[in-house]
């Protein structure tokens, strides 16, 4: 599979993209908002394409032509304002899913909040943010897309262990990033995280066994 | 019918309350966040409950008890952050859609802005706010309710002329924000309003005869 990373200059868009160019399997097209940040990725023998989030559907569409699957994995970030949260987080997000859509692109994987489906779970601290990731996960389960949406627990910068625990409903947790990007990379053709939410964090089981298991 | 009018101490509110209490068909229950905004209102005869859009769904939905419809008319407002945005135009809205639902209260008006159906004609100074109208709209259009979705132009505080446009699509204008009032009462019961969402502004027809076209 050839795999769009939207948001590849982010934290997990980044591991997300080692992990695909070191895979046999897929090919990766690390989609990016500044020209700038393309040298990086294309010395590591990445293909890039320059799209902003904030653009039309069209020029997202444009960007992800000759991909089979859609990785959404932007994120304004905890320095910008809440007006990138409804822009990027939000819209950015749906006009992702509606560019898959007119792309003819049908596997499409969000990566959204742990319980961001449970709006009683909540927490005050970040639940703006929480509401533009429910609302755009809305969207895709809403889509004609083959998705999946994982919702980790608690970002951490540690190494990864490759050792996860999914599951429809988790109370609460943490997970380095690099697990997160293994369980994209894993989720991409196992059929049983096919049209599956789930949440995911830090575990006892192999990624690729933790799948199986949803 | 026994209306709901969310966000009754707003500017649209206000004057939805009024027109309610002068009319022979309905009653009026305003919903409102604080208690000591229920005085004006009890002064004037209208039955009032404290509510918070950022309370639970329940806590919506026991303040419509009683009610035939909802009207939200709730609007976090220029001065506040866009975290309000999120919590209260877009959260709120979808709570309140929900809290309908749960009540078992079927016929509800939403109102929304000029355009908030077309992402390319939203303008870049209130795009944000656009964001979370839209899919608070996109919420009610795919739930179970009777909607009507009125999406009034630039909204001016000059006095009401009882004369609209409406149509599914119009470019731009404004409209008092008394019109829009009456656009709301006329169209509780207008069945040419049920199940559709419509752009309105200032002109030349009378409220009652210009929703009849639609």
């Amino acid at each position: 599979m050839k795999v769009l990373v939207v948001g590849a200059n982010g934290q997990i868009g980044k591991q997300l993209v080692e992990l695909l160019l070191e895979s046999s399997e897929h090919d990766v097209k690390a989609m990016l908002r500044k020209p700038e940040q393309a040298k990086d990725f294309e010395e590591k023998g990445a293909e890039t394409v320059i799209a902003s989030l904030e653009g039309s559907v069209e020029e997202i569409a444009s960007a992800a032509k000759g991909c089979d699957a859609v990785v959404f994995a932007a994120g304004s970030g905890g320095h910008t304002g809440q007006d990138k949260t409804l822009l990027v987080d939000l819209d950015g997000a749906v006009k992702t899913v509606e560019a898959a859509e007119q792309a003819g692109i049908d596997r499409f994987i969000m990566v959204s909040a742990l319980q961001a489906h449970n709006r009683e779970n909540w927490s005050d601290a970040i639940k703006p943010y929480y509401v533009a990731k429910h609302y755009a996960d809305q969207a895709l389960l809403q889509s004609s897309l083959n998705y999946t949406i994982i919702r980790p627990g608690g970002l951490l910068n540690e190494a990864g262990t490759g050792k996860v625990k999914v599951a429809e409903n988790l109370d609460r947790g943490s997970i380095p990033r690099n697990d997160v990007a293994r369980t994209i990379l894993s989720s991409l053709n196992e059929e049983k995280t096919f049209r599956k939410s789930f949440d995911v964090v830090s575990g006892d089981k192999p990624v690729e066994e933790a799948l199986k298991t949803l």
